[in-house]
């Protein structure tokens, strides 16, 4: 691309960054950008520092927070004896869009991949076990997506856990094996929920 | 969404502000963000603010310049008495990409659209007669969308400079009729700029 302003070229390049945005639709956001008031890109601007530099992982949960504490761990309504563990923000996201589930969440921050070179020290595996051996959870439901790397990151984890004495449970496949999570409709998850199974059946099936 | 975070939420927001960018979309490129260095943020959200701040349109041609006067303009080697009239500056950058124009451009900022409530003095047309008046130019060659927006606009432009006695012409239509200029492969595109017919002989086509 010939660009007859570097601060144009330099603004493309800078959204071109994001993933899945190639160079030809960040110069069509930019542009748009242009056309519209100053105010318009301040207030993006703002809003993506103020994310970036502001907002925090929960304490408990590593959900993302405004506050050291999550509004969802901070709930006392909600039961701490039940805990979903998810990959991903997107997946507490989706569970709570059914209201089917009243327990606390632990956002694990990905799966263990071996190809993208994500192994357990990277993920939030090792608070998830200390916080089961101080014995307040009764209950884990693996609520990871069915892929091949979820499937080994419910079955690190579990190696991990089977000493202590808890019940483990993993969401209902009403959902298409190998879909996000995240895509399901609100009915199928919310009933993968409340049909949940052993954890240990589901390595039979 | 249920957000966790006002934090999240507004930003998720105001990216989703953007053309062509849903909740989903803005969530994914905001989670991105969050996972890569503080520094990646900054760059973006500054490159945004310098450019919707700092940016200028050329005072001659209205292409986006950072000076008062574009690269092109200021170009001695480039010839003034030939202008290319286009709507937008990513048609600059097309017919650039080229190597086959030597002239200068007159960017319009759009075409007249009826629909849209783009009228003629929303766009660049006033400042293009004045010019032409001042007598410089001796050739005007259209390079709009050949849509029907397109052909309006340049046929109005037509009747204002027609006493004029200049050369008007109209690019080679080897694109395709309703197609955007700025998806056109560069040889056609460039193609279309040598055999250029005069604009008179475009309206009986
Ligand atoms: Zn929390
Ligand atoms: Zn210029």
């Amino acid at each position: 691309m010939d660009f007859s302003s570097k601060i144009l070229e330099n603004a493309v390049n800078e959204v071109s960054r994001l993933p899945g945005i190639g160079k030809r639709t960040a110069l069509r956001l930019v542009l748009h950008l242009l056309k519209q008031p100053k105010e318009n890109t301040a207030y993006l601007s703002e809003a993506l520092l103020h994310l970036r530099n502001d907002v925090k992982n929960c304490e408990k949960c590593f959900n993302i927070s405004d506050t050291d504490l999550c509004d969802i761990c901070n709930n006392v309504k909600r039961n701490p004896e039940i805990v979903c563990v998810v990959e991903d923000i997107r997946d507490v996201m989706a569970i709570e869009g059914t209201s089917q589930f009243n327990g606390l969440y632990h956002v694990l921050g990905g799966k263990i991949s071996p190809i993208e070179g994500i192994g357990p020290q990277n993920l939030q595996i090792e608070s998830l076990v200390k916080k089961i051996a101080e014995g307040e959870i009764k209950e884990l439901i693996f609520a990871l997506s069915s892929t091949m790397e979820g499937d080994t990151t419910n079955f690190y984890i579990y190696k991990q856990i089977e000493k202590f004495e808890i019940i483990t449970s993993t969401i209902a496949r009403g959902i298409a094996v190998g879909d996000e999570l995240e895509f399901a409709d609100e009915v199928t998850l919310g009933r993968s929920i409340v049909n949940r199974i052993p954890f240990t059946q589901s390595l039979r099936a």
